[in-house]
C-alpha cells in the first residue's frame, strides 16, 4: 500500500462532510476515558456512553476526553453534536490520511498530527493519527488505538501538586503536543546514532547490506520530514494565533515547542544530506574497489601473458630452431623471463600498483 | 508531439481574442447538459440551442451547463454574448494548452485546470482541460469530451436530500474542483504503490525494465507537478478572494480543499525525490555487479594465466631441459601448480572476494 | 565569443550616457519604417530623414517608429532628442547587451527584450534585441535588422475592422510583446519535441551523438531561460505599473500575457531536470552496456582458459607422463574439456549472465 | 552517540519547566566567579555561594556573573529565583542540546549559543553551550567548563582605559558574543585551509585517505552551518531588537557582528560546495585511473595474445605441416610475430593511448 | 592560506574598534592623492601630509582623496578624527577582509567592495579592496595599492566638459562602482569565454587537462560569486537609500548600475551549471571511452583465447592422437580457426561492437 497517500479512492466521489472511517481498523471497538480535574479534584474512568461525557463541556473544571478508535463513526457523530464540531472537522478525523494541520473555529481549535513509533527491527517508522479538539474548558484527543504515550502526562495530571493541575486547558494541550514532539526527537536520535555509525563502514567495507541501509534510512527520514514540517508549521500558527483559548502564559511554553520541533526538521535535513553523502561516498568505494580489482588482474595479466608468449615460441616444432640446441638455452630461457617479470614489477611499482 | 506545450504553433501571429480551437478534437459534436435545481425542484436534459440555456442565467435557481467539446467555435461565442464572457477568457476555452489558472472578473470567476486520468498500461498520464465560470446564479463548465468523473456530484444533486441541493451555487463549483482534486490523489497513490514497489527490486535485480519505469514514473511525476503546481495556487487564491460570488461558509470547504490539493504537490515531491534516490541506487546497484563480475574474471584469470604459463615452460623443446627427465617431474608439477592454485584462492579469500 | 556577456570590453572605461554601438552590426544602413493610424486613416511610409518622423509625436494618431540597424549613434541622438529620451536609454538601446527590463520614465516607459530565431540545423538559438519605448501616442521600436515577426500584426493594422485599430497605443505594444511571447513558446514547443524524442533512443542506444545532442538543448535552455526569465519578471511589472500610458482594459491582456511568459518558464525548467534525467539515464544506459561487455569477456576468459591450461598440460614433454600413452586418453581428454565448459555454462546461466 | 541531537530520551516525559541536566558533565563542582566593575573599580573573584551574587543585582555597577558547570541543578534553580528567571529558561541552561536562540523576556534577554573548539588531530569539532542572561545591570553567562575564550575580555575589563570600562553591560554581552564569532571565524579558516589545499592531491593521486578528509570536512562543515545558521539568526534578531536593553550606541556594533556571522555562514556555504565539487572530481579521478589500468591491460592482451596465438599453432604436432620444415621457417616466423605486434602498437599509438 | 576567509587569527581576542592592518602589504609607504574640482577648476595632487587634506572637508567643491596603502594605522586615524568617522569604519577600512557591504552613517556612507584582475595565465582572480567614505562634499577612497582602473573615470574629470564635472559627488562616486562593475563583467565575460570553450573538447577528448581547467573554473567562479553577491546587495541598497547624499538624478544611474550587477550575478550562476553540466559530461565522457577500452579487450580476446585453445589441443603430445596424422589436418584446422573467428567477428558486428 502507497504510505504517503492513504486510500483516496474510497474518498472519491462521497460527498464532503460525509463521514466515512478511512484507515485501517486497529481496535475492535471505540472506548472513551475522561479525566476532569481542578486544583482540588480528579476524576478519572471510563464511559459506556458518550451522553454522559457532553455535560462535562459546561463545567468549569477542566475536561481530557480521550477516544480510541475511529472506526465508529455513529460515534463521532455524537460527540460532532454534542461539542458542535463542524462537519469537516468530524471528516477530518475519521480519515487517517490527513496531512498535520491546525484550524480555528473561533468556539474550539481543531488540530491534527502524527504520533510516531520506531520499529527498529523493521526499520520502519509506524504512525497513527492523532486529532485534538481544543474548547474553552475542554479537550478532545482521538487516537486509532491506545497507546503508552501520554501516560507521563496522565501521573503528572494525578499528582496534584503539578503544574499542570493549576494552569488552564491549552496547558493541557500544550503537554500532549510536547510529549509527541519530544517521542519525534526521540525517534530521530535513535536512527541518527545508526546513520552516524554507517558512516566508518561505507568507507572500510562498502557491502550490499550498507546500501539497503542507506535507502532504508532516506526513506524513513523522507517520511519523518513529511510528517513533522507541517506539524512544525502548526505549532508555529499556533504559537502566533490570538485566540480566547491560548492564554498568555501559554505563549513561552509554544514557543519552547516551536524550537524543539524546528529543529526536529532542521536535524532531520541534515541526516538527509548525511545519507545523500553516504551514497556518494560508498559509489566512490565501489570505483576504488573496482580500480583495486582490475590492478590485480592487470598485474597478473601484464606479467604472465608476455611470459607464456615466450614459451610457447619454444614450444613450437620448427625443424630449424637453433636456441632450442644451446646448452645453457633453458637457463638463459629462464633468466629472460625473470628479467622479464622483474621489468614488469618495477613498471607497476613505478606507477604505485604494488 | 510536445506535450508540456502544445500547438504553438496554430497562435502565432493570431490576433489575441480571436477565437481558434487548439487542441485535439475528441467528439464529433459539441453538446450541451443542464441541470437546474433548487431545493424543490431539479430539471436536467440535454439541450438542442445555446439560446434555450441563456435565460436560465436570470432565474434564482442554480443553473449548472455543461457544455462537451470545444471546437465549435460559433457555441461558444453564442455563450460568451449570452453569459457576458470577456473575449479573452473565450479564448482561453477553446485553446487546450492552457496553464490552470483563475481569474476574477467581477461578474464571474473564470477557472481552468485539468482533469487527469492515469492509463496503467500505456504507463502514461492523460489529460483533458476543464474551463468553469461561475457567475451568480449558474456555472458553466467546458470539457473536450463527456467524461464519469463528474456522475457522483449529479447523483449528489438528484438526491434531494443532500447538502448541495440546500447550499448556493459556489457550492457546486468547490464540488467539482473536490471531485477532480480526490482524482489527483488517487492517481497519486496509483502510481505511488508502484513505485514504492520499485524499491525491492532495485536492490535485488536491477534491471533494464527497472530503470524504463523510473524513467517513465519520472516523467509522469513531472507532468503531475507542472500540471497540478498551478492548481494549487488558484485554489489558494480562490480561498482567499473577497468576492460576492463566493459566500462566508464556503470558505471551509476550499481551505480543506487546499490542504488536499497541498499534500498532493508535497507527495508528489515526495515520489519524485524517491525516484531520484531510486536511480541512484540503481546506479550504485550496476556498479556492484560490474564489480562481481569483474571479481569472477580476475579470480579464474589470477588461477588459471599463472598455471598455464608453467606449463608452458614445460612443453618447450629445449634439448637440455633436465626436469622433464627426472621421473617424479609430472607428478612434482601437478604438486607445484595445486600450490599456486591454493595461493591465489587463500589470496583472495583474505581479499573477501570469494 | 561569449554568448552570455556581450563586449564588455568595449563598455570598459567609457562615460556612462555616453553613446557607443556595443554588438554586431547586421545590416548596411539604418532604415525608419512608420505606421501612423488611427480608426479612419492608415498612414505607412520608409523615412528619409528622422526629422520627418518627429512631429508625429504630437499628432493624436497613434504612431509606430520602427527603426532598424542601431550602429548609427547620430540617428539615435536626433531621436532621443526628438521625443525627449534620457541619455541612459539611449545608451541601453545601443548595447545589444542589455538584460530584458522595463524602466518607467513617466513620459515614456522603455522596455528591452530579445526576439529568438531556433537554427534547427545548428542546433542554436540566435537572439537579437529589440527595444521599445511606449509614449502617449508613439511607439518606437528598434531592431538589429528587418525581420518578418511583426508582419502579422501590420497586417491587423492594415485591416481597418481589426480591434487594433480601435484601441490605444499600449495595444499595440502589448501586440508586438504577445508576438515575441508567441515565438518563444514556438521555439520552446519545437525543441520540446525533439527532447521528448531524445528518451527513448537513450534506453536503446546510447550513443555519442545523443550525448552531443542532450548537451546542446542543455545549454540552449539555459539561455532560453536566462533570456526568457527577466522578460517575465518585466511583464509582471507592467501588468502592475500604476501608469497613464497603460489604460485599464489593456491589462487583461497583459495579464493574459503573462500568463503565456510563466508557462514559457516553467516549461523550460521541466525541460532542464527532463535533460538532466535523460543524462543521469545516459549514464546508466553506459554502466549498462558496460556490465554486458565484461559479461561477455568474462565468460569467454573463464571458459576457454581452464580449457587452455588443460591443453598445456598435455602439451608438456615431460617423460614420464602416463596418461599420454593410454588408448583412450585423447577422448577422455575431450570428455573432461566438455565437462569444464558445461560447468562453466551452468554457473554462468544461474547468476543470469547467460 | 548521535551528534545533531543530544538525550532525547532524559527528556521524554518530563514536565517542561522541570530541571534535569541534560549533557556530558564536565567538572565536579560548579564555580562562580563575578566581574563587578565600573568606570572606576574593578572586583574581581570567586564566589563560595551564589548568595553573595544575588546582591550585585541591584547595584548600579556592571556584574558579570560567570558559571561554569551546568550540572548542579539547586545552584540553577538558587540563581533562577535571584534573578527572577522564568522556569524554561532554568531548563533551557541545564540542557546542553538547545539549539541557539534568543529570548526576550523584557526584565532580561535570554540566549544561548555554541562555544566551538577544533580538534586538528582528530579532525573533530567539539562544542560547548554558553547561556547568557542579559539583564540591566547585570550579565549571567553558564558555560559547561571553564574555558580560556573570554580571557582577552578579562584583560580588556581589568584595562582601565579601555571602552569596554565606560560603556554598559549590553557592550560587555556584545564583546562576548564577538569573541565566540571571532572564534567560528578562526575554525573555518583552519578548516578552509586544509580544504583548498586537498585540490591539487584530488586531482594528482585520488587516495582513499583524501577521501576519508573530504567525507570528514563535510560532516564538521555540517555541523558548523547547523550550530552557526541560528546563532546568525538570532544576532540579527538581537540587532533589531527595540528593548531598553540594548543600547542605541551598541546597535553598529551588533550590525558589524552580523557581518562577521553572515560571512561565516557564507563561507561554510562555500566549503560545503567545494566539497561537493571535490567529491566528484574525485570520482572523476578514479574513472581516469581505472581507464589508465585498463588501457595498460589492453595493450598487453592485445599485443600477446595473437603472439601467442600464432607461436601455439607451430607448436601443433600435425605430421604434415609444411612450414615446420622449411629452413628460414623460424626466422619468419619472428618477422610475422614482429610485423604483428608493430601493427598492434601503431593501432594503439593513433587511438592515443600510448 | 585560505583564500575565502582571511586572517581571523589576527582579529581574534582584539577589542572591537582597535585599529590593526589585517592583509598582506602590498606597497611600501602609503601615498595620498587628491583631487579637487567644480566645474571651472581642477586641482590634482599627491599630499606629503594628511592634515593637508581635511580642509578640502568643509569647502563647497568636489573631493576626491584616494588613499593607497592600508598598513599605516596612523594614516587612518588621523583621517578618521579629520573626516569624523566611526572607529567601525576605521577597523573594517584597515582589514581586508571584509564582506562588500554599506553602511549609512547619516554624515557620510561608507562601501566597501573589492576590485579584481584575472590572471589568465595563472588562470585566478586576484582581488584588492575599495573601501569608500562618501560625504557630502568629499569622496575617500581606500586602496591597497596603485591601480590603473580609475585612470579613465580621472580623465573624464580632466576633460571640463564632461558630464563629471558638472554633477555631485555622488555621481563621482557612482562612476567609480561603475567602472568596477564593468570590469566585474569584463572578467565574467573572458572566463566565459574559455568555459564555453571547453565545451567540444570536452565531447572529443577529455583529457585530465581539460578536467583540471573545469575544476579551476568552477573555483574562480564560486569565488566571484561570493564576492560580487554582496556588492549587488548594496548596490541595490544605495539605490533604494533615503539620504541626503544621493541626488534624485542620480538614482537612474544606480539603478542602471544596479541592472548591470545583476546581470554579471546571473550570468556567474549559469556559468556555474555550465561547469557541472561539463563536468558531468566529461564524466560520462570517460565512461564512453571505458567501453572503448574494454571493446577492444573483449574483441582480442574473445577472438583469440578459442583459437589459442584449438592450437593448444593439437599441441598436445598424446601418442593415439587421430587427427595428426591425416593429410590434410593441419589445413582443416586453419579452416576451423578461420571459421571460429569469422562467427566471432560476425557476433560482435550484430552487436554492433565493430
Amino acid at each position: 500500500m502507497a504510505r504517503f497517500l492513504k486510500n483516496k479512492e474510497a474518498s472519491m466521489g462521497k460527498s464532503p462532510g460525509e463521514l466515512i472511517f478511512i484507515g485501517e481498523q486497529k481496535i475492535d471497538e471505540s472506548r472513551i476515558q475522561i479525566l476532569d480535574y481542578d486544583q482540588e479534584h480528579l476524576d478519572e474512568k471510563f464511559l459506556n456512553d458518550i451522553k454522559d461525557g457532553i455535560p462535562y463541556k459546561d463545567t468549569a473544571t477542566v475536561t481530557w476526553l480521550n477516544v480510541y478508535g475511529l472506526h465508529d463513526t455513529e460515534l463521532l457523530k455524537a460527540i460532532g453534536q454534542g461539542f458542535g464540531l463542524h462537519s469537516l472537522v468530524l471528516e477530518d478525523i475519521s480519515n487517517t490520511g490527513q496531512r498535520p494541520k491546525m484550524e480555528d473555529y473561533d468556539d474550539y481549535i481543531y488540530f491534527v498530527l502524527k504520533m510516531m513509533r520506531y520499529d527498529e527491527d523493521e526499520g520502519r517508522i509506524h504512525s497513527e493519527q492523532l486529532s485534538m479538539i481544543l474548547g474553552e474548558t475542554f479537550l478532545i484527543t482521538f487516537q486509532e488505538q491506545p497507546a503508552d504515550v501520554f501516560e507521563p502526562v496522565r501521573k503528572r495530571i494525578r499528582n496534584q501538586k503539578g503544574r499542570i493541575r493549576k494552569v488552564g486547558i491549552d496547558y493541557l494541550a500544550y503537554a500532549l503536543l510536547d510529549t509527541i514532539v519530544d517521542n519525534y526527537n526521540f525517534i530521530i536520535e535513535r536512527m541518527g546514532e545508526q546513520i552516524e555509525d554507517i558512516e566508518d563502514e561505507i568507507l572500510d567495507n562498502p557491502t550490499k547490506d550498507v546500501l539497503t541501509r542507506i535507502n532504508n534510512y532516506k526513506r524513513e527520514m523522507n517520511y519523518l520530514r513529511k510528517t513533522i514540517r507541517p506539524a512544525k508549521e502548526f505549532i508555529l500558527q499556533l504559537s502566533r494565533l490570538e485566540s480566547d483559548l491560548i492564554q498568555e502564559q501559554t505563549i513561552p511554553f509554544l514557543k519552547d515547542l516551536l524550537d524543539l520541533v524546528s529543529q526536529a526538521v532542521e536535524v532531520i535535513d541534515t541526516y538527509r544530506e548525511m545519507l545523500s553523502d553516504h551514497l556518494n561516498i560508498y559509489n566512490t568505494g565501489i570505483g576504488n574497489k573496482l580500480n583495486e580489482i582490475m590492478k590485480v588482474l592487470t598485474i597478473f595479466s601484464a606479467i604472465f601473458i608476455p611470459l607464456t608468449f615466450i614459451a610457447g615460441i619454444y614450444g613450437t616444432n620448427f625443424e630449424y630452431l637453433p636456441e632450442l640446441h644451446f646448452r645453457y638455452s633453458y637457463f638463459v630461457f629462464w633468466g629472460v623471463m625473470l628479467a622479464v617479470a622483474l621489468v614488469m614489477v618495477r613498471f607497476f611499482k613505478r606507477r604505485n600498483w604494488l
